[in-house]
């Protein structure tokens, strides 16, 4: 049973563009992950200031290690300057 | 570009299940609608009462047209005595 993360971020306006270039990163290096089956980062269509990322794992332990890998561990922190506030993080299994 | 969908539900405790239920034929008839990449509803894994649609349509025109779908117009409005708040949805596009 896969594990699906979305991990909403409010963005200072400002900030936007600055936030993007340090993903740009995470993103691509995150989708090498064990265990990742998708990873992107989604703009808001009525509030660009909220980009979130919608990600699948193929389990709880390949998040696990996502969480604890060097690049997430060096990035996710940097971001947080850009924010008006913390990463809302929710994990998910399917239902229906 | 594809559309993607996280509408979030707080449901009462005691109502998960009916909540459950009701959302059984909506998602069943949903995945069939034109446009419609994926459609399921998925619980959290730390708060079982956070149940939340994740949903990818081809465009925003296939989402609207599910929106005015005689199967959401019925279910939809039904789903909301089962809540503790108000659906919180957002609708992204992909940036990264």
């Amino acid at each position: 049973m896969t594990i699906r993360v979305v991990a909403k971020n409010y963005v200072k306006p400002e900030k936007v563009q600055d936030f993007l270039g340090l993903c740009k990163s995470l993103v691509e290096v995150s989708l090498k992950d064990e265990g990742c089956i998708d990873y992107g980062l989604y703009q808001e269509l009525e509030n660009s200031g909220v980009l979130t990322f919608l990600e699948e794992w193929k389990d709880e332990k390949s998040l696990d290690q996502h969480l604890n890998s060097s690049h997430f561990k060096e990035i996710f922190p940097l971001l947080s300057e850009y924010l008006e506030k913390e990463t809302e993080v929710n994990v998910y299994r399917k239902t229906l």
